[in-house]
């Protein structure tokens, strides 16, 4: 029995023209054990070639922009411009992990020279590290591009050496297929292996994939159930292997009493525009807001309700997600301790809704009111200020850890932002001042990642060490020159070292 | 009900004096609540004040090495050699992790300034390794010092900035705890809080500290069986959690038709010492060695009859092991395949066995026939030299991945070198050449660890980079300077960094 896969246009909710069969057991089992064989010869080219290989994959999805972009609307209902904005992300990545590449700080290479230890005589030792072999990465339906089949994770898995093997999503397996296409055309115009890159389609083909002896790793970016559902799959394997889930996370932001003060009605449209940037749909939308009780906090909700009751109907990527919307605004808007939700305008077509903002206070929250809700909704917690430090530890008690925390802070408030900043530091892997949380930057020193469940992982998913999540060490012991890989030699001085313990810049 | 915890004397298979009651849960429950609110100070208090503990343990620790070896040498049976080596390894590791984080590199710490990027304008971000939080630390049973309770593990984690609470392994209870005793004199001098470290006892209290939510990470070394039984326990937490464990290795010895022509009867003297270091109870014991086919080959494996013949009896650290010998060796013997069994003087008290070699054939080999055997024996299995790289495949194949492989080649033999280093690279995380792999160096460029099932990890257990494990990433987005960690300034040049993409070392 096959299955068609085909996307939904979320504009109408009619149903888009398939684009590919269910992938089989069997496919998955060839798919696999195509990118295990390719694995070897992806590492033996070295960083050149595969920076060469990002360098074309971005080049090839650059020239395919208006394709792309043209797909991808159609299936996701995104705007243009955000999805012009995530493409460009996209082929910065690629060239980005180029560089990455070609810097090679990231192999840790690491050099111990033989010699009396207080332990005794030590042999020569060198490390770098290598791939850990094939890596599923599942597409996210909220970025058709940046983390799908030509995402972060993708690009990463294969700068560390690794073929990829990238599960489409549902919600826009066109975009997935071209895409796909894209990377299998720019592989073979750099002559490198046809399994560096396969797909596959349909829910049991992810789970097949993940369950195959021959992955290594997993890269996912998608919901908690769904990521918790993965996990036991890998949990019913004979070898475990890591799981790499950015899962869930309800991005709190904090506004200090003088920053509601200095800025209402700037921080009131910011969070407006933060929380419909992509309908809502970011894994970093902001979905609880404390502001501090009195009239700048009045003036700040104020101006946010008015922001959100003008905000145009939005569409949301899918069924799933638009039926979820709707139960879960419903159920918050019916707690006794949630009042005066404001609601933006209405539409009707397909999986449209409307913004919703509501608001309660602190003494009101208990664990667990307030969990993610993918879509243009927020919740305004009202605390007291004469009390911060005490009413936010209070009020970050009752969430679970999150990719960030944002905080609003005034000019003159030094010592209490020390104490905000340890009070978010353990909950958040990335905090952020006077800004928002959505809209994340592709580069050296970013975190996406944070405590569970935000992810599981002690790495992050966005920028350059997300590559650390796809290699793994390896030593050789007095090992002759000739056989080592041309960055632990000697006279290599192309990369930064770590020699006889003193860290080294490239020559 | 209490459970009262007591060693046993291998030499002689009596029980020593009890040393302590089983930990309870509600115990359990304590000491990481205790660790959870210890963690933010240790944090907090910087990497010099957590240097200065670490050399004040290393201190300490050296101050009772006549206790510490006599009280260990009455529960495992090791000799005062082994022991003696194994504390200066372990005083050396404390040392070495203060001098890690002095060094600071560990930090990765990563600044990018606020500019212009092909995606827009990006925000000043910096990033920086925090402290996952409490870790649990399972001893193991033939590292009394330097994988228990003053082992690698608690010197990488505390100097990570985690608490850590250690289960003492049963077999060596006394010497947990003056080991434990050691370690809380040391933080009181110094004056770090007092549940920085804790100790618990017993199998229930391992399980219950593996399932409590405060415990963030689990570094264990021990058995694949045990270590199943711990991946369990946190596959039924509600937050999943990282566990290093190192597991299970045969670590194979490839000896080529140039090497054992030229050196023969050394490298079968060699491997003697290799497989009865400590008793044959290293993680990193030769399980297996691949001796060519023809005289050379011959000459190699009579003198290493003649050598193990001729070994003393051996004392086991446990009835557990020494069952587990018995038996094992006795099932090996019994193999229609396994030919010529040579055996080692034989003792009669307590815990004492005889060392044993086997032999095989390559084409005898079947998948899982030879798997770790704890204790002094081998396995020499006859390659046909004419076919090397084809028949040290198949043989390789029928193995599981290990910690090591050794390569012992001759002096013209490059061809075959490369394409046996490719052979291993994928199975093993150090390739040790003409050498052996007992003996861990402790230095910045090892790597302990390898793929499934000799561990689950991608990082290293020993050396500077084991500090990894018990890391996650932070990232602070346009912070004001004065909430910034000192390492994240702009004018602090004492470590290394990674500024705008360029790495600049310390200054």
């Amino acid at each position: 029995m096959s299955t068609t896969i085909a996307g939904t246009d979320p504009r109408t909710a009619t149903a888009l023209a398939p684009v590919a069969e269910a992938t089989t057991t069997e496919q998955v089992d060839r798919l696999a054990a195509g990118a295990a064989a390719a694995a070897p010869e992806l590492h033996q080219r070295g960083r050149e070639f595969r920076a060469g290989l990002l360098d074309a994959i971005a080049d090839a999805a650059e020239a395919r922009r208006t394709d792309l972009i043209a797909i991808a609307s159609q299936e996701t209902g995104f705007a243009d411009t955000k999805l012009g904005a995530e493409l460009t992300r996209t082929v910065f990545q690629f060239n980005f992990f180029a560089d990455i590449l070609r810097d090679g700080g990231y192999l840790e290479a690491t050099i111990d020279h033989a010699g009396d230890t207080p332990m005794g005589p030590r042999p020569d030792l060198r490390r770098i590290l290598v791939p850990t072999g094939p890596v599923a990465v599942f597409g996210a339906s909220n970025f058709p591009f940046a983390f799908s089949v030509l995402g972060g994770d993708t690009a990463s898995a294969i700068a560390a050496g690794s073929p990829v093997i990238v599960k489409a999503h549902d919600s826009h397996p066109a975009t997935s297929a071209l895409s796909f296409q894209i990377l299998r055309e720019a592989a073979q115009a750099v002559g490198a292996p046809t399994a560096t890159f396969g797909i596959v389609y349909g829910i049991r083909g992810g789970v097949d994939l993940v369950a195959h002896p021959s992955i290594k790793a997993v890269g996912f970016t998608g919901s908690l159930s769904g990521g918790n559902a993965l996990i036991d799959v890998i949990n019913g394997r004979d070898e475990p292997i890591p799981f790499y889930g950015e899962l869930s996370s309800i991005n709190p932001v904090i506004v200090t009493a003088d920053a509601a003060t200095e800025r209402a009605e700037d921080i009131a449209s910011g969070l407006v525009a933060s929380i419909t940037a992509g309908s809502g749909q970011m894994c970093t939308k902001p979905g609880l807001v404390l502001v501090p009780t009195g009239s700048d906090g009045d003036r700040l909700v104020a101006a946010a309700r008015a922001g959100v009751a003008d905000v145009a109907p939005q569409v949301l990527l899918n069924e799933r997600i638009y039926r979820t919307y709707g139960n879960d605004t419903a159920a918050l808007g019916t707690e006794a301790v949630i009042a005066n939700s404001t609601t933006g305008r209405s539409g009707e077509q397909g999986f449209t809704v409307s913004s919703k903002l509501f608001e309660t206070t602190v003494s009101d929250l208990t664990r667990g009111l307030i969990s993610e809700i993918f879509g243009p909704v927020t919740v305004i917690v009202r605390y007291d200020a004469a009390h911060t430090a005490d009413s936010l530890t209070r009020a970050l008690d009752t969430l679970e850890p999150a990719l960030t925390a944002t905080l609003h802070i005034g000019s003159g408030e030094q010592d209490l932002v020390g104490e905000l900043v340890t009070i978010v530091e353990g909950r958040a892997g990335r905090i952020i001042f006077n800004g928002f949380p959505t809209g994340v930057a592709v580069s050296w020193a970013q975190t996406h990642g944070g405590p569970w469940p935000a992810t599981n992982s002690i790495h992050t998913s966005v920028g350059a060490t997300a590559i650390r999540r796809f290699l793994r060490p390896i030593t050789y012991q007095d090992a002759p020159e000739s056989i080592l890989p041309p960055e632990l030699r000697d006279n290599f001085g192309d990369i930064p070292r770590r020699i006889d313990g003193a860290l080294q810049t490239a020559r």
